[in-house]
């Protein structure tokens, strides 16, 4: 163990199994995943070479390998609860996609949801004993987000009952769905349905895209993958070109809607069923950024603790990179970011549970919150993440850059995150489209519930230019409940602000349309600025739960620090609206720095607590015996270039030169 | 031709090929430039596999066989110029650093600049026959920006006449010297030298690392390729762990300092001799980030002209996504950006140039203004390139995230300029020490010259905390004059606030490096504000060269929106200092809408202008030509994974699962 970050421990104030505990849920949530790490850990089937060092068809090989082992030891093990599940995934490949995930995470559950019992008895035993692989083909090349835009078509022939499926145009060729290029023999298509004459609408349709005995694709398919990409190398995310491909009728799912044998169309009873789906995945996306947040602080930090560098006293000993106020300005504040989104991901999780039994009781009114809440704080959470993880990365200096540091892996597995299931500018604007709303209906005298109730105290004067010094400023800026309310009223007021430059946009004779899309800037951030009053909001009322004194202490700095350090880097609209004044942010200033110090005894001590398994980190730079340097010489020892002494292109091109030149 | 695309370029207001001259530097320029980039483009030699398809040693070999190629070509057409070297050399591997390039970057110019004429004669004609191939050999496992800090030793033995290196513990290991690992043979080590019981700091040796003819590595060397990073994949990046190496005392570099035969030291002239070549390349990096965001601006914004996606108005065709203001507010401040880059890079070029004369006549009293500058500058401009290019990464959706779109590869060769070369903060902390030296002697009543003479204005009361509406406000927000103005005044004021900071940690009994620490964020903060407005003048200074009405008018708009941006992003620092009132930072905000309106019509243009060649970006989503989606198909098809229908792993794993499950 690495003297200094003995030390680092022993300076903790607080007890780090107890802050693990809450931010696992709980003794016994603790206990059980470190049940399941050490199951993975430990087994000698799950052994693997670092992905660094193959081929991409080597890391698709291995991944696949461990994949099908991972299905066996689930069902060995009786493994089935889906948090459990994902636990155990998260170890076999650790926190890399798969090329099975769509297959277990979309084929079935999309079958479980959406299939009749007639096609539930024809696929799904099949599909549980993975003789049918599948993925879900929605995303086309020239079309993401904006599902109304696909063009792959089904078409209806009651001659032979059957379905005929094509990829009318290049830009209609199914793109990016994991799984597709090479692992599965069937695919659930979204299609463009169209029979007797008519077009209604997107529908899923399972089809089989390769033989299940060959593998060889079927005819009418064209089927691969769609090639290299920043990061998830171990998924064949593939393309699909479909060339009048005939399914049976019985081959579209139906529970809801029906296509009858003569071509007539039913209508789906309701449009809200697959609006769940997607939320509850955009909720655990909260969850993911606050995975590879903790991740990257943790091994910034640790090796920040270990790491001595230049000198602050001429003449002393390089000091640890940790003491340096940039350093700490740097990762303190993500750190404090990384516990905000964990207990906001804890949030989103227990509304998500708590929301799905009204719906399953057929109350559907808390949906359109909740929607709106994981669309804005999918993009919040992600594009803080998203830069966070490059912080932390060059805040390791050179070594940051090494594969080795892990660090590089974490940012490019998760910065699709950005973009897939929303767009995180979509998200964005979807959010404000229900904040605009919930403002209008208060306006209009209608009492707003839940998360936007605040702005039912949105006052006409608000957005009035005035002179700052005229508002009364009556902040605490050491008091949290203070701090929430200053980021209310700010997002009240960016609210309205937004809705203000949409009704002058249509006074100005501009339809509603491009009134919003003109606005669109000022939308954007509004719900910034909602979803930063709802993270500070929901790290504070978090602080009320939490017994330990000692603890309680520590994360009371930490929102503290996450309070305030969105104040100074928006302080701009802070100033504007009049809610905090100069000398004020001044304060601010000099509170961050204190605040810093305060935590810089704890740094460490706060990532142990989030418990990242060393074999989960893989990364040199972040173990926790915080040993870097033995590890990285060795690490580069078994780098493939290192496989001979004498690499052949000395023979074929260097040494030949001399004699030309 | 894409028709999206076409009628982009017909909507342009100005002549494109007049701007490329200007970013150029002029008609002759512009031509040389594309003759170089046709006579290699033409060449079959230089044909190559997409390194995103090849494994790490085929991508090492392919760089390999093309540098060498390159080196017969530029010799058998006698292209010598520097600049004309580095744009052929650009062209061969298309941005992506190479093997040699440290041979011909810093191992011959090392050797010209510091060999004595006897080891001119021993080893420039092998080192220029590239019998010696070499590389410099500085940082170290535990030791990178501070110099004082590496631990390699040579110790001088007057028995043999020989110096004995060393590498005394694990973290003092050569580490990331680019062509270490496998390409050379010599390394020009940096290490501290010993001799008669002292040590005489840092001094340049040249090792021979492996045999000339074997190429296998010689006795008492370790060495080898430190492993794969996040890019650089070309590069065998290396580590060399010297065990008692002994080398004649003649491999010293000897022009300046000496050890003569019975070991006595004998002391250089000068210690700002190696200053120049620092500051040169430091320069030179703010080039390359011009280069890296101008290249990403054109792949985005030419993508997203014919990318049409969702819908402004309901029952219209989807809009081009360059339609949508939120698309817009990403990319066009970007482009103003590239634009003020290039400007920038070009004009440090210039001074560069003008002060190496200086220096060549002994004259180094503008070295240190130079110094601070491109310290602060090459920090400014790679932070806001390294996000920048992201941004224009996820502007293009999914399919930024395919390699095919070069992005990927854009970021990862580019992102560490942030951390090589100096690190980006403790450049930050060394401009700041200019400045803050500078503001003292401004307060001591000395007149200041050059671009730090705004520190003369510098007025007691500007940090005092006011009421904002109390101060004057002159500013025309539509007036570039009047904008380098407040951005000037904002850099005096922060600089003040920093060197007050330093002053009051000092009063609170704080040693000056303890309050030169704990000051380090204002200081930062400093440096950053004075950038900026060196950008901001220095893009405004430009308009007034230019004499075409048309590209005048388009140029001037985007200096605005980079000054207006700049804004908005830090409205904080203006409203703190009274620079500008609530009212107008909303008139700033209304104009920022006004000029995205008004850039639309000739982004397209404007990032034509820039002038990279298709096979340059190398990107499906950035060609010229805007016909995305066929060439993304057709290299889809060439991926690796796609060579066999059936990927071994379904006969390896998937099938034999069936039966167990």
């Amino acid at each position: 163990m690495n003297p200094d970050i003995i030390k680092e421990r022993q300076n903790a104030t607080f007890d780090v199994e107890k802050l693990t505990y809450i931010l696992d849920g709980g003794l016994e949530k603790t206990k059980r995943r470190r049940e399941i790490e050490s199951m993975v850990f430990s087994d000698p089937d799950f052994k693997e070479e670092d992905p660094n060092f193959l081929s991409r068809s080597e890391r698709y090989d291995q991944a696949v390998r461990k994949s099908a082992q991972m299905i066996l030891k689930l069902r060995e093990y009786g493994i089935a609860d889906p948090e459990e599940i994902y636990c155990y995934k998260t170890c076999v490949n650790p926190d890399r996609p798969g090329p099975l995930d769509l297959h277990l995470a979309m084929f079935m559950p999309t079958l479980l949801n959406q299939a009749t019992q007639e096609q539930m008895d024809r696929f799904f035993m099949p599909t549980w004993n993975l003789e049918i692989i599948g993925t879900y083909a929605q995303t086309e090349m020239g079309h993401g987000t904006h599902l109304r835009g696909l063009e792959t078509t089904a078409t209806y022939d009651p001659a032979t009952q059957e379905f005929v499926l094509n990829s009318p145009t290049i830009s209609s060729i199914k793109w990016w769905p994991g799984g597709l290029g090479k692992t599965s023999n069937h695919a659930i298509v979204l299609a463009q349905l169209y029979t007797q004459g008519n077009c209604h609408g997107l529908h899923a349709f399972i089809v089989p895209i390769r033989d299940m005995n060959t593998h060889v694709p079927l005819p009418g398919i064209v089927v691969g993958d769609i090639g290299p990409k920043f990061g998830f190398n171990e998924v064949d995310n593939g393309f699909l070109k479909l060339e009048n491909v005939r399914i049976p009728r019985e081959n579209m799912l139906m529970k809801y809607a029906k296509v009858e044998p003569d071509g007539t169309y039913v209508k789906p009873p309701s449009a809200k069923l697959t609006y769940g789906t997607m939320v509850f995945i955009r909720s655990l996306i909260v969850g993911e950024s606050a995975r590879a947040l903790s991740k990257s602080c943790t091994i910034a930090i640790r090796y920040s603790s270990v790491r001595h560098q230049s000198e602050i006293r001429p003449g002393e000993p390089e000091p640890q990179i940790l003491d340096y106020q940039t350093q700490q300005y740097k990762l303190f504040p993500l750190l404090a970011t990384a516990y905000a989104f964990s207990f906001v991901g804890q949030y989103m999780k227990e509304t998500y549970h708590r929301i799905s039994g009204d719906i399953n009781d057929g109350d559907f009114s808390e949906l359109p919150e909740l929607h709106a809440l994981s669309a804005g704080l999918k993009a919040f959470t992600t594009w803080t993440t998203n830069s966070g993880i490059e912080v932390c990365r060059m805040s390791c200096g050179g070594h940051g850059y090494s594969r080795s540091s892990a660090l590089p892996d974490i940012y490019v597995e998760f910065t699709p995150t950005c973009t897939y299931e929303g767009e995180n500018t979509v998200m964005m604007l979807q959010t404000a489209r229900y904040l605009v709303k919930s403002y209008r209906q208060a306006k209009a005298g209608q009492q707003l519930s839940g998360i936007v109730s605040y702005l039912n105290e949105a006052k006409q004067h608000r957005v009035q230019p005035q002179p700052v010094a005229a508002r009364p400023t009556v902040v605490d800026i050491n008091d949290l409940a203070s701090l929430v309310e200053v980021y209310k009223q700010r997002a009240a007021i960016l609210v309205e602000l937004a809705a203000k430059s949409i009704q002058q946009e249509m006074q100005n004779r501009k339809s509603q349309e491009d009134a919003w899309n003109n606005s669109a800037i000022d939308l954007v951030r509004a719900s910034d600025a909602h979803c930063h009053y709802v993270v500070v909001k929901l790290f504070t009322d978090k602080l009320g739960e939490i017994g330990d004194i000692a603890i309680h202490s520590v994360l009371s700095t930490l929102a503290l620090l996450y309070a305030l350090h969105g104040i100074t880097t928006n302080s701009g609209d802070f100033l504007q609206a009049g809610l905090l004044n100069v000398p004020q942010v001044h304060q601010v200033s000099a509170r961050i720095k204190e605040l810093l110090s305060q935590l810089r005894p704890n740094a460490v001590a706060l990532v142990d607590a989030f418990d990242h398994h060393d074999k989960k980190l893989n990364s040199v730079l972040g173990r926790y015996d915080g040993n870097v340097y033995e590890h990285m010489f060795e690490w580069a020892r078994r780098s493939p270039l290192n496989a001979t002494e004498v690499h052949e292109s000395f023979h074929k091109y260097l040494k030949p030169l001399r004699s030309k030149l």
